[in-house]
């Protein structure tokens, strides 16, 4: 088994140690602020008792299941709190590919790369499936690309690096085309308070017994560093991955549980729509100035990424480092994410420079 | 694949929810006050930048593992910060079973169930071999036990739930046969502030690359529900843990990890000799307890756990539910430690109610 790291700490890395000043676009890292209400629920655990400071529920916390059951409008059993999205999305993929259903896993070019390491760790062999152009799913593809051995198709809507918001139909064709070849698709919902298109529906609302959600509040609180994420199972899958979850990590931090919790509760839908509005804003900067450069991009209907393309300078690894080491700018490879945009970069929208960030490259590209 | 629950989190619940009172001695949860140091650092937490609320570097904090690798005395590159001690067991139980080492795990019966449960997930198939009488390895029984099949053995010490801290020469015998056979030892240490004999010797001291310790701050600091752990690789199976361990939890909760790094710093080792004595007179009280009630028991060398025998009344999981039902002490049934000890309870002294569990014990066994 050889599966690929992901390449973002390794760029991050690339990043922090060049020589000059380096605008960090590269990981989906919230540059705003937490609730405050995250920031008093940390404060207020300092001071709780020193039973609070055991073992959660291996499932989590249950006020914080309710809460996200409530929330999702689904019964808080199908809950598991999990250590970020990160590992909700592995529990999922685990789900699939561990029974008699095959250990084919389509995925959607470009593809968040997270779910090939995933895959090929769990034993899957991963089959890329173009997006088009637009970034939406290509259904007759996807379609035509399940059959006997696919056990699992991984979607992400708002997608990350596309930007593309899926068609909740064309879930819906994707998930029953699933069900007939008895495959389960995850659908790894982690950008969904971040919908600028305001056609984002959830895949639960499918309520199908083929579906795994994932989420968490990584970038709805900006608190990736917490790791809080949930996965909502069908009822016939739950048991076996909370077993799973348990062997793996028997819980998940809970004082960070609780904080979010807290946040879940005390946070206004203000807080939600500013990180959104900033972002709409961003997205404008940021374009304008690709197009200042003459630079082809897209713009994104969720999420906060921007690929692009410059003429003559292909996405590579090679030329990520150049654009840290000279233009000043850091992003991430399309390479990275399969093979569909493999001349493009992604660029994430997560730090206040975005503006000077558009300038740096308009003026590396430009020869201004 | 049909892997076993552990059945801690199970009985928990059933004692919640029993009518009457009773005493908690179920799972590994100290009752004692963590270190100053950790609720300080959650404080400070709470006021940093956003900044730090984001993703840690995926292998853990770089000061948390400077801090760790200069106590265990090995170079920092080896160590990865885990999700408690058990994510820590289970990238070391993976890095043997991913290879071509083979297929067989053996296991010290007792056995701690977690290992039987992530052997059978990761694909492993488990060999028990008993302990001697008194807890210690059996080191020709398990050295014969050793196979061409064999990708590893996990080991534990101080032992849970025997008690027992392993002779480094012991240790030592099991890592020289099973680096013959090209198989891995996993060494749990969580237990290593808890030695009563003052025998414990790492085996990190061995520096055998055959040998990966795992370990965490859970028991030593009383913080269970924090999950910060660690693992210590030889430095050829390093990259590959770390990458298994991005993409299962791509880093870990970083406020766990920075009051950990602080209690580190600023514990005194009286912190950690306070909560070693107060234990030494628990087990005093419960095992003359127990010699009152004519039950058979060991008496640990380490870790915080009493195996019981009582006359006529096996440790079957039924017997657990009458103990709670009807003497209001909830303890673990034998038989979720492999064979060896099937008839035997499992108690943990993490409550300062153990006098009180010990009198109810021996009233409900005496008749009186």
């Amino acid at each position: 088994m050889n599966y690929e790291t992901p390449q973002f700490f390794h760029v991050m890395q690339y990043a922090e140690n060049a020589a000059g000043d380096v605008i960090d676009m590269v990981s989906g890292n919230p540059d705003w602020e937490p609730p405050q209400a995250v920031r008093d629920g940390l404060q207020r655990y300092a001071e709780r008792d020193a039973a609070d400071f055991q073992y959660p529920p291996s499932d989590g916390l249950g006020s914080l299941r309710e809460e996200i059951a409530a929330r999702r409008n689904v019964d808080s059993d199908r809950v598991i709190i999990t250590n970020g999205t990160g590992e909700a999305n592995y529990l999922a993929m685990a789900a699939a590919l561990e029974g008699d259903r095959g250990e084919e896993v389509v995925l959607i070019d470009p593809v968040y790369p997270y779910y090939l390491g995933k895959s090929t760790m769990l034993g899957g062999t991963s089959r890329l499936v173009a997006a088009d152009r637009d970034g939406s799913l290509d259904v007759d593809a996807v379609c035509e690309a399940i059959g006997e051995e696919t056990a699992l198709i991984v979607l992400n809507t708002p997608n990350n690096p596309t930007g593309a918001v899926y068609d909740i139909d064309a879930i819906r064709a994707v998930v029953e085309t699933a069900a007939d070849h008895d495959a389960l698709v995850v659908v790894d919902e982690v950008y969904d308070h971040f919908d600028f298109s305001g056609r984002f529906e959830s895949a639960l609302t499918l309520d199908s017994d083929a579906v795994i959600v994932t989420s968490g509040v990584s970038k709805s609180m900006a608190i990736t560093g917490f790791r809080v994420g949930y996965a909502i199972f069908p009822p016939a899958l739950i048991e076996r991955a909370k077993t799973r979850h348990m062997l793996v990590n028997v819980a998940t931090s809970r004082p960070a549980q609780q904080a979010v919790y807290e946040a879940y509760r005390e946070t206004d839908p203000d807080y939600y729509r500013a990180a959104r509005e900033q972002l709409e804003d961003r997205i404008d900067q940021f374009t304008s100035a690709l197009d200042a450069a003459g630079a082809a991009y897209t713009t994104p209907d969720g999420a906060f990424y921007v690929l692009a393309r410059f003429e003559g300078v292909p996405g590579t690894m090679e030329n990520v480092k150049r654009l840290i080491d000279d233009a000043g700018v850091a992003g991430m490879p399309g390479a990275t994410f399969g093979t569909a945009r493999s001349d493009w970069f992604r660029f994430a929208l997560v730090t206040p420079r975005v503006d000077e960030a558009a300038d740096r490259l308009a003026a590396y590209f430009t020869g201004r």
